[in-house]
């Protein structure tokens, strides 16, 4: 039988070609290394390519190419988090995720470029649909190396909307789990209170296949209360542009037309409330983790005005945001009262034009906060580069979403 | 950006490219047309090729190119059944399924090869992984041209094992819905107590999106009463290779090291009498169906002995088969208490050398008589050929099924 070329292979697909004895690991590995070498001067998705394909073990990803964000820590290859200063830097022990990953068989292929320290200043990388546009960030190099087909999944992190709206913005499904639901240890810490670590890929069933990987143990699902989707347009609807807009609304009307009850009702204000307030928390929480780093090296302006703002949060303050976002929390049974998931933006339109600005992760903020699972995928496009929205889950019902997302996508992607 | 190859990507993932206007389904019909001149003088898979595409609507299948098995009849294209005295034969009008293709936007790339009158004395086509070996049957040119990337998908029936077992033997998922889910107006008929029209896929969410369009308006889904998988050798499992049955313990020892519960328990006496009555039931359907045609025009040898031992079923022994058939379905609730779905072999092992036996379809009689929907899926392999297993659902819990299954194999591929 004559192959695909490897590298247009979902990870489930190419598991099952290695499992089948036509195609090994290091054909795989190789022809990945042959795409980012063709598309690499364009895209520049890559902080680093790993050149050597060891002999991985037998688990779900034996042989699967996988990019890292660089800011996920590597033993053997060097994490330099976006940063000038950290070029070439060299840790000493792997990611927790790191390590679930090779011991699943993964080949770590290499390291793809990150906004500095996983906040805002952005990294080389293009969007590969058209290079004019930023990918997003800060998984800006995660997100294009999937969507330009040169690894099946990479992983990225979200504090604020980092993989949502990279995802959304390269055409691609970019997964935020519940938080907590994949281990952070050996990440750039940039929140102890939000990060969270997520997954890039083409096809679903490869998000299913990298959560029975990165969650070997997971808490049990909740059942859900519905099967309703839920409109959460929320208050920054107005911010999204009028494409942007046009297509949320022909998807409320496809998901109608297959026959999936869509409601709209307001959000419980303890989550509108949480917009300003998670700028607030991030903000301070970068100030206590990077503002340290900051002082020692030469870091982005962005990221000494970010830093700045975080410094002016007083304790006070801070403790009365954290106590709002605790009432968010409180509410999230009654907002998931009745229901399967919520629809949202996950943009608010198309990658902006020009490198400079990775775009704003607004729609982002309430669930990247509150911990719940997040799912993009791409619905219409406006100037030839795609529109996307997302489906946010009950906390804890990661795979309950990504199967609603499967069932809902196949119905109505007419 | 710069695609894959067309014709290597999924009716999903095409789809997707296609809305976002990076390919048009001309291109991707070209794409599929070279695909299968460079492979078909080792696979013949075609009994005819499409050469036209003409603009279809935007439906969910907007510009995806589809094969049909060659007893499905087409008002543009011939329908010869796999018999030679029909070669050239150009039926009036679309069958009911071709309809919902055509109004769905899909292309008819063409008809596949099979066997006559999808019984048993087989086409041309041999297995694309080795083409020494059948590719199973009746289905055998829609199964082969889905597993070689002519087509995304394919269309075949089963009426004894026509879907499940090529789909096993040739390495892709055949998916047998719920009898009666798919329209089966415009087929060739060989019985209509069990004929099922099913589908070819390399990928689950391919299959839930062609069930949308092939049932747009099922019959509401019962809820599963359990989480556990059945094991379903039958009193078949003697006739299954010592590397298939060797298969079949190592996944069930994986999804209980999953944590997917697995149980045990005799199957109701009324389902496993079914195995010799279903043979009796298929052979008096055939008599009926095509002794007529038989008598009229030269059919094979194989064809001639089962109309006559369908003539030799007696009109009493045909009502006594019948009523163990109603005894068999009313046992189904028993058969699914407590129970997610069963696991049973697919085949009985992999597909035979030489093209003059299609094999075997014990291990689908059952499950095709009493009308439960089956999927198949790869699951290991001896001597350079898949092996495969099939999941079996409770009587309308189609889609439920292929979640099960997007699910459970995402846990176990390991």
């Amino acid at each position: 039988m004559s192959l695909p070329p490897p590298w247009s292979l979902s990870a489930t697909e190419a598991a099952q070609h290695i499992r089948a004895g036509q195609l090994t690991g290091t054909e795989l590995a190789d022809a990945c290394r042959a795409r980012i070498a063709a598309r690499e001067p364009v895209v520049q998705a890559w902080a680093h390519v790993n050149k050597h394909t060891s002999e991985t073990p037998r688990g779900p990803l034996h042989g699967i190419p996988i990019g890292l964000k660089d800011v996920i820590d590597t033993a053997d290859q060097p994490t330099a988090y976006g940063a000038a200063a950290f070029a070439g830097h060299q840790p000493d022990t792997d990611a927790d995720c790191v390590t679930l990953l090779r011991a699943a068989g993964a080949i770590i292929l290499g390291k793809t470029h990150t906004a500095e320290f996983a906040t805002y200043h952005p990294g080389p990388t293009a969007n590969p649909i058209n290079s004019a546009h930023t990918p997003g960030g800060s998984s800006s190099g995660s997100a294009a190396a999937v969507a330009d087909y040169h690894v099946p999944m990479a992983l990225g992190t979200q504090t604020v909307g980092s993989m949502i709206r990279p995802g959304s913005f390269c055409g691609v499904h970019g997964f935020k789990p519940t938080l907590g639901r994949y281990p952070t240890k050996g990440l750039c810490a940039t929140s102890h209170t939000m990060d969270t670590l997520g997954v890039f890929a083409r096809a679903v069933p490869d998000l299913l296949l990298m959560d029975s990987v990165l969650a070997p143990c997971p808490v049990p699902e909740p059942k859900s209360s519905g099967e309703a989707i839920l409109m959460a347009r929320t208050s920054a609807w107005g911010e999204a542009s009028p494409a942007l807009q046009a297509a949320f609304e022909s998807c409320v009307a496809a998901l109608k037309r297959a026959g999936v009850p869509v409601i709209e009702r307001p959000l419980p204000a303890a989550l509108e409330a949480l917009l300003p307030v998670q700028t607030a928390i991030h903000a301070r929480d970068v100030h206590h983790l990077l503002g340290p780093i900051a002082r020692e090296h030469p870091v982005s302006k962005a990221l000494i005005a970010l830093i700045a703002r975080g410094a002016m949060i007083s304790d006070t303050d801070h403790a009365a945001n954290l106590a709002i976002l605790a009432a968010a929390k409180a509410a999230l049974p009654e907002l998931f009262h009745g229901v399967a998931a919520l629809l949202s933006p996950a943009a608010t339109g198309i990658a902006p034009k020009g490198l400079a600005s990775t775009g704003d992760p607004v729609f982002s903020r309430i669930w990247t906060a509150v911990g719940t699972p997040c799912l993009s995928f791409p619905w219409g496009h406006d100037g030839g580069l795609p529109l996307g929205l997302q489906l946010i889950g009950a906390p804890h019902a990661d795979r309950a979403l990504l199967h609603l997302a499967t069932d809902i996508l196949s119905r109505i992607h007419i």
